[in-house]
This record gives structure tokens, C-alpha cells and sequence, in this order.
């Protein structure tokens, strides 16, 4: 059974605000649940019709899938909700490459920004302030387990650039050069910007290696990709020149 | 002041039957309408507010912000609403990459990959008869404009392969070469799958080429990345071949 209490907080837990406070974030799934009870992301509760997952019986709530639905998220739950904790992490950035996000405000967008973090090996994600929270419940969704191997970390852009002055930074914009035959490094900051606007005027001025990805059609010079395939390719040929080029 | 029956047609349109049978096809946002008109497909019709666009006067129709919003697919309408007629292609495909989709089922998908073949200069870009149609007003809305600039075509996917036996058949699995490091011509079909299932098994059986793109990070084998980003990636490889290995 699920107390009202507990329902009150999985509720309370789509707003950032609460999520916050509590320090918690909710995953919905079995492999998305799977993922995060595989890393060191400490489980708070889980609730689901059995405990396949082999949780610690305190932690597990056994709940069928009618119950289920009164607190899912989705409209189709499925088969399981968690509640996880928010790890603490690090100030220390590791080594290597460095996704920063300038202002990507669309859950799917992050989400899937994740997932590629993940497949490229990018462990340290940066995000602006503005940027939209990497445990909204929407993100968490489209990240599929990915989050649980990518240390997002939300501070002030300028500031983190600033202090990390020895790192080439990296952007891609309309004057940029062309990715395909410029040099790239194996280590660096990547700034992507805003799905609208793209990377904002402070940032933009810090970014000292100016990228552009081809076009190629009729398409006109003024149009963009969307964050999500562009931060695809992006790191596609950053990760490629260091299997290609050695 | 707009009809019933043009609010009934406009209505209908949300729907793959009467837009086949109507052979017409809805475009909201002053961007996409424009992108529109610059192309060959034909207007049928249009509703907004001012006649910025400079349509012929029978064609237009004034509605105010208001008036739209009873129209419109969208929760925020735009600028203007335009019906076009869905244009007839020549049988012939022209020559170069040819992208395939076998059952890519979500809207935003397809209008994201339209939109790389934009980008990329595909023209042709041939799918499975259960792919999304690419005139349903999400897709339409996610191209944002590209679908006037490339040829989609819905056909059985297996006989148009069998049909063009002389192009060789690339399709990333788990089991393929390292994209980065094969040969990539200037001529073939690229095959790309559904969003649970990738590539059917009858469509494999005619895949020649097998790619992977490789892994990196933590992440398991049994991964895959998002049908969208992937299409970015491999698009990203094949045309850059183009202008760096020449």
C-alpha cells in the first residue's frame, strides 16, 4: 500500500522546487530503474508489483499496476516507480572532454544530450543556470538510464570557463570553421546553445574555437539543426579523430 | 471570415485518409508557409491575418489572431495557417545518397531527419509504407520548411531495393564495421530503423554494408542511440568524405 504521504511526495517531486528540497528525483521503468540501481546513486523507495529488482525490503513497496498508475508520471506506467536520491557531486571536473549546455531549455532535448554524453564517453556535463533540470521527470525519461553514468552539474557558465582558462573552448557558430578539417583535441570544453537563440552574447565571447558544420543542400546559410543532432555530430567527429587520427 | 466547411476540411486534414483523399496537406508558422511558397508545391489556401506573403487575392483569406485559433493544430497558432496540394514526384530517383526509413513511427523523428536531409543535400528520402507520413502536421511542424526542399516517397521498401540492385545497401548494426574507419561512397541507400526495433529482418537480409558507430563510454553493447541522432551521425560521416577525401 502507498500512504497518502508518499503519493504527496511523488507528486511534489515534478517541480523542481521540491525536488530540491528533498533532495530526490523519481525514475520510471524497469531499465531505467535497472540502470540507476547498477551505479552509485543511492535508492530512497522503490514501488512495484514484485521486487525483481532485489531491493532491500524496507526500501520496496508492493504496489499492483492499477495503484500504479495513481502515481506514475506516464500514462502508461511501466512496471515500476523509484524514488532515487540527487548524488552529491564532486567539484572536480575530470579530465577529457566537456559537454557545457548554454540555455537548452527542451526536456527531450536534454535527455537525448545525455544519452550521447553516455555512447561518446563524456562523463562531466556542465549546464548553465537556465538550462532546464537534468531530474525533471520528462528528462529523466528521455536520458533512458544514461543519467545514472553522467555527472550533470548545473553552475554559472562564465564563472566555470573563467576558472578553466587553460581549456580551448569550443563552439559552433555560422562564422565558425569547418568541423571536418579543423583540428579538435581530446580535451576541451564543447559549448551548445539555446534551442532558439543558440549560444548567448557572454558565452559567445569566451568561446575562443569557432566551429561550423557544413550544409550541404539548398538549405539556406540562416537555418540551424536542432541542439540534440547537432551536439550528435558535434561529438561524433571530436570522438572519431581520436580512434582515426592515431 | 473562414466557412464551415473550411473549418471541416482543415479539421479533416489532421487525418492521413482525407488528406490523401483531398491530396492536401496543412503548414502553420509564417517561416514554414514561406518555405513553402518559394518551393514548386502548389497553394491551395490561405488564412491569416495580413496577406504579407503576396498570394494571389483568391487564395487568401483574412482571419485575425483570434479566428486562426479555431483553425490551427497548434495551441499557439503562428501567424498563419496554409493548405498546400500534396505534390505528385516523377517515378525517377535521382542519383547520389538515398536515405531509407523502415517504420520510423514517431512524428518529431521524421521531421528531424527531413530536416537533416535538408541539410545534408539528400534528396531523395524513400520510406516504409508504415513510416509516419511525413504530411501528418507534426512532422510537417518538426521539418520546419525542409519538406519543401526534399522528395519523400512511401513505397514497399523491400522491392525498391531489389529494384536497385546496383546501389550498395548501408545499415548500422551491432554487428558492423566501425563507420569511422570504412569506405563511404558517393552513391548508395542508407538504410536507418524503427524506433524499438531498428531494421525489420526482411530489410536486413538486403542490407550489403554493415556500419556501427562505435561506443565509447561506459554504456552497454545492448544500447542504441535515438533513430534522429543516429541519422545525424552517419549523414555526418558519408558527406564528409565527400570534402575531405578528395
Amino acid at each position: 500500500m502507498v500512504s497518502k504521504n508518499q503519493i504527496k511526495l511523488i507528486k511534489s517531486l515534478s517541480q523542481k522546487k521540491f525536488r530540491n528540497k528533498h533532495k530526490l528525483f523519481v525514475v520510471e521503468g524497469i531499465k531505467g530503474i535497472e540502470e540507476f540501481l547498477k551505479s552509485d546513486i543511492e535508492l530512497f523507495s522503490l514501488f512495484s508489483s514484485t521486487n525483481s529488482f532485489g531491493v532491500s525490503e524496507d526500501k520496496w513497496t508492493e504496489l499492483d499496476e492499477g495503484s500504479l498508475k495513481k502515481i506514475s508520471f506516464l500514462s502508461n506506467p511501466q512496471g515500476g516507480l523509484a524514488i532515487f536520491k540527487i548524488p552529491e557531486l564532486e567539484k572536480k571536473i575530470s579530465a577529457g572532454l566537456i559537454l557545457a549546455l548554454d540555455g537548452v531549455r527542451d526536456p527531450g532535448n536534454l535527455g537525448t544530450i545525455i544519452r550521447l554524453c553516455d555512447w561518446y564517453g563524456i562523463e562531466d556535463l556542465v549546464c548553465s543556470n537556465d538550462t532546464v533540470d537534468c531530474f525533471n521527470p520528462k528528462v529523466v525519461q528521455a536520458s533512458m538510464g544514461s543519467l545514472a553514468r553522467v555527472n550533470v552539474r548545473y553552475l554559472d557558465l562564465q564563472q566555470f570557463m573563467k576558472d578553466h582558462q587553460e581549456l580551448p573552448v569550443y563552439g559552433t557558430l555560422l562564422e565558425g570553421q569547418n568541423i571536418y578539417s579543423e583540428e579538435l583535441p581530446e580535451n576541451g570544453i564543447i559549448v551548445m546553445g539555446n534551442e532558439a537563440n543558440g549560444i548567448s552574447e557572454e558565452i559567445k565571447a569566451l568561446v575562443n574555437k569557432k566551429l561550423n558544420i557544413p550544409q550541404f543542400g539548398k538549405i539556406q546559410k540562416t537555418e540551424s539543426l536542432n541542439v540534440a543532432t547537432a551536439t550528435a555530430i558535434v561529438l561524433s567527429e571530436f570522438k572519431r579523430r581520436s580512434i582515426t587520427e592515431k
